[in-house]
């Protein structure tokens, strides 16, 4: 993957999503000593970054390869953000989710038009009945992080804000799968000068360990408020970050929600857990941050007001 | 006041306030059939516009003026805005609040290094309260609306917008004491070329009143969710909304909460119910905002998240 590639993603899609705002707090300041700069995922399209990735797979798909729709499994943001790029493309979007899904995610990938087939809540179930869905419709499989594509669609986000901010000294992002902070990563190496740290909860700490051991690990059983970090790394994501990533930071479900009400409170904006990772770390390792200028990637606010954690 | 007053005050306060961003949303604008311009003053420094008055009226004062502190009573934002402003520019702030003050505001103001002073709720204790510690202090009264310089300062807000989309159709902004709403139509009549309503909670109408009357209501005894929209139009934000306000939408609490909770979940953005007013009143009158251009102006996003009416 190369500069240019991250280039021509962010040309390609940038109809299609919008360039997020980046604010800033100055009560979080004067609470880290550092110089903090959010980039909105979470007033992005689909309320998530997500949307970058999805768009920039599906404008690379020819007509004749569209025809047919486009299959994930998914029972988060990618699933939103899948439907929406279908339904704009003009084409279809299957999504296959388990039977225990929240309704408000449901709802949401309804709303965009896409077509749910329900499995059972378990990853067998969810890749046998994708396989059923494209032997039947002949639908690509697109795939939620692990695809050039994916992570070249993510790193649009750290491109716009190395491009807003040149001289950042950090640049701190959510880990799940590993395509946010792997695209970050690939940004930061052609555009910035910055260290890039990811953040993670304690109850689904595979990328800490992955990269301490220097080898991915495949199974986890992960339990975490963050419900859009509970992925395991991908081969590429794992080695994109093995190859760039200064270190990974992680925090638990308790300084999560503390991090997500900071935001909420100071900022007036609305992040889902997986969002308020990056901060709990920052709020946790204080010294790494201090009169440092650190991007924060908020890379998501679908939350169901009905169940807030607070 | 000419435009040449705004535009001073715009230089004046830019380096103390945020030029907050202009958000849209395509699911609003579909549920709505028009496009919709979303001025964050939510997100502008203690959470609402009421910082841009606050700023731009301490500004004008002299050393010797300022050496006094300022004083004012409040319980809401314009206490934080002449908090902040007051700490920013190196004086004290007296803040009079009625003693069943929300503790989250009260803390807030704290925060800021104000010196509160509790009174029985009721204005004729406030003014009392205030007129002492005016005659022990000689602090100067910093009105919340009804001012030339307070209303330059909140005109700044859609001196933004119109700066950024000169060809708006209409503007909307919601109404309490009318600072904001006259000052948007001073920013209009001079620099945009849209019609301007305001937005008024049901339980709250006393511009709505005075508009229909021509004469200015004086007494009223109003109850809304919408607390921020609690005051009674001044003289002078009267004379001004009478000459240039096209209309006064009016809404009920319960159209209020639904917006509010429509912006919190398509938005991902925290408003307090004050805010809320003005998308409730499209909302409600499809027929006029249909196929037009419309910015709103979103007052404030400060919530006590333990108290949410939903």
């Amino acid at each position: 993957m190369t500069s240019q590639n991250i280039l021509a993603a962010h040309s390609r899609i940038k109809n299609y999503v919008k360039q997020t705002p980046i604010l800033t707090s100055s009560s979080i300041n004067k609470m880290t000593g550092g110089h903090l700069f959010f980039k909105c995922e979470n007033l992005q399209k689909v309320g998530a970054f997500k949307a970058r990735g999805a768009f920039n797979f599906l404008l690379q798909l020819s007509h004749v390869d569209l025809a047919n729709g486009v299959v994930t499994h998914s029972s988060g943001n990618h699933a939103q953000a899948l439907a929406l790029a279908a339904k704009t493309l003009g084409t279809k979007a299957y999504i296959v989710m388990p039977d225990n899904a929240p309704t408000i995610k449901v709802a949401a990938v309804k709303e965009y038009g896409a077509e749910i087939t329900f499995c059972e809540p378990n990853l067998a179930a969810r890749e046998k009945t994708m396989l059923e869905i494209q032997k039947n419709t002949k639908a690509i499989f697109v795939p939620p992080y692990n695809h050039k594509w994916i992570i070249e669609g993510q790193a649009t986000s750290a491109l716009e804000l190395l491009k807003e901010l040149q001289d950042l000294d950090i640049i701190i992002a959510p880990v799940g799968g590993g395509g946010l902070l792997s695209g970050t990563c690939l940004a930061n190496y052609y555009f910035g000068k910055a260290q890039v740290f990811g953040a993670e909860p304690e109850g689904a700490d595979d990328a800490f360990r992955s990269l301490k051991q220097n080898k991915r690990v495949e199974h986890h059983t992960p339990t975490t408020i963050a419900d859009g970090l509970l992925t395991t790394l991908g081969p590429l994501t794992f080695e994109i970050m093995n190859q760039h990533v200064t270190d990974i930071l992680t925090v638990n479900d308790h300084e999560i929600i503390h991090a997500m009400r900071v935001i909420w409170e100071r900022m007036k904006i609305i992040v889902e857990p997986s969002s308020a990772v990056a901060l709990a770390a920052v709020l946790k390792n204080p010294a790494l941050f201090r009169n440092k200028k650190t991007g924060l990637i908020l890379s998501g606010g679908n939350v169901d007001l009905n169940k807030l954690p607070f």
